[in-house]
């Protein structure tokens, strides 16, 4: 059985592979650019998801690392290309300066564009087909426009009397689909059957949505403990968020309705499952 | 046996492909944008090398759509990138605004990776896994920090320097990658071996070559005729280009000697890759 350091230990596996990721073929400042991005820190939530995911479906930790890889690439580019001045205009991420800071506008464009094409490589290196094609059928539509990217075109036109409905479905486009991406690709590595997969959908979802009402929350209280994002990132004072439509209270209420239904998605599992259910726990810890 | 008006018949099936993509679940200026500018026009000629080397390597037109448009939209993702401010900062493309113009900064950047993230959706939809993950791979490979987006790394920081083997190679990656991926994805959606893709890849490699010399001088002779591609694009005196390196006559030469290579790789197929060859030929006619 696994134990409670799970997730530090399929974090580190996560980083590890990332760090020796070769980056093939690419002119040195594009892997420069891509790497400061790439192994700037964070959590890995999305390819310890994967890895753990895999693991939850009864296949090995390793199987699912380049699914691991694929989603972190994901993630890093989106926060890049978010982070532009077209875009957020941040220039702080995780306490270090931000990729156009660093790299220029054109660099730090080509350098989500470069990470975005190359999870998809990453996905073709899984040796078996069909698994290789499933992911990338999965990826592709969590994080294209009908997925992440919509969910970004969202924020950018938010419309002047969006509420609750509104940002429900920004979120989970925007936040979700890749968190619940990443669980069901590590599934579909384990060669998970298709209930088993269902129920790995839906628990990513919920915990999507808990993931980002727990981050609206520690945004404001700052409390950042060890699994911190929004440290050193400038603040936009104005964001919709579950906070500033229902309050402290109202956002951690809705950070244990998710969390309480991510659990209840997992009900058919065995302890082989335990995993997923620790870091659904650990995620709604951070606020409570 | 196929006609000489293939092109024009591919490259209606591969508009009407890409009229008729539903990009499923884009909120609606997303799918707005996207089809701006995937549908703006132009030659289709990597959509079209995708079918025709399909037709070429003994398949069936048809069921290498999905390349084919998967192919267009990484163009036109890619065009919509290189337009933006921050890189070539062109306003006008085929006569049209270009993407930043009509739809701010945001939204273009989203578009681009929007469309980007889809063709890898669109591949996904191949029913053979086997097929579908060779054909990611080639693409992925062919777009990312080794191909496409490598060469416009290159193009956004050319060094005082830069010569002939920088222009070679900086093309090569930002021209020839993508054109070679398109043929080799066709062959691949025919089932074809291993000897039939190698001839495919350098037969598209040196078309691609032939391709951007051509380009090169048509940008400057502005004779157009009925393949145009920078009409009403805003013109940049000082690009290096083989052209200004060799002169006209240099890179008339280039062509032929790009365009005899690719025939030269086709040596070995019979009649059912004529497409190809006259495709060869045909772009070298626009400045002969």
């Amino acid at each position: 059985m696994t134990t409670v350091d799970d997730y530090g230990f399929y974090k580190a596996m996560c980083e590890k592979a990332l760090e020796a990721y070769p980056f093939e073929g690419a002119p040195e400042t594009s892997s420069k650019a891509m790497r400061y991005s790439l192994l700037a820190g964070g959590k890995r939530l999305r390819g310890v998801l994967a890895l753990g995911g895999c693991v939850s479906a009864g296949g090995r930790a390793e199987d699912a690392l380049p699914a691991a890889c694929a989603a972190e690439m994901i993630h890093a580019y989106s926060l890049i290309h978010d982070d532009l001045p077209a875009m957020d205009n941040d220039t702080l991420r995780r306490g270090k300066p931000t990729s156009h800071v660093v790299f220029g506008e054109a660099q730090a464009i080509l350098a989500g564009d470069g990470l975005l094409t190359e999870a998809f490589v990453c996905l073709s290196s899984i040796p078996d087909p069909v698994t290789a094609s499933a992911c990338v059928r999965c990826l592709a539509e969590a994080a294209g426009s009908a997925g992440m990217v919509g969910g970004q075109v969202m924020d950018m036109e938010k419309p002047s009397g969006a509420g609750a409905e509104w940002l429900r479905e920004m979120e989970r486009r925007k936040t979700g689909c890749l968190i619940r991406a990443a669980v069901e690709m590590g599934m579909i590595c384990a060669g998970a059957d298709g209930d088993m997969i269902r129920r790995g959908r839906e628990y990513g979802a919920h915990l999507g949505a808990a993931f980002q009402a727990v981050d609206d929350i520690l945004d404001v209280t700052g409390d950042e403990k060890n699994m911190g994002k929004s440290l050193g990132k400038d603040r936009d004072e104005n964001k919709l968020t579950a906070v500033t439509l229902f309050g402290l209270d109202g956002a951690a209420d809705a950070a244990r309705r998710e969390t309480a239904l991510a659990l209840e998605a997992l009900s058919g599992l065995g302890p082989e499952a335990d995993f997923l259910r620790r870091t659904a726990e650990m995620m709604l810890k951070r606020v409570n």
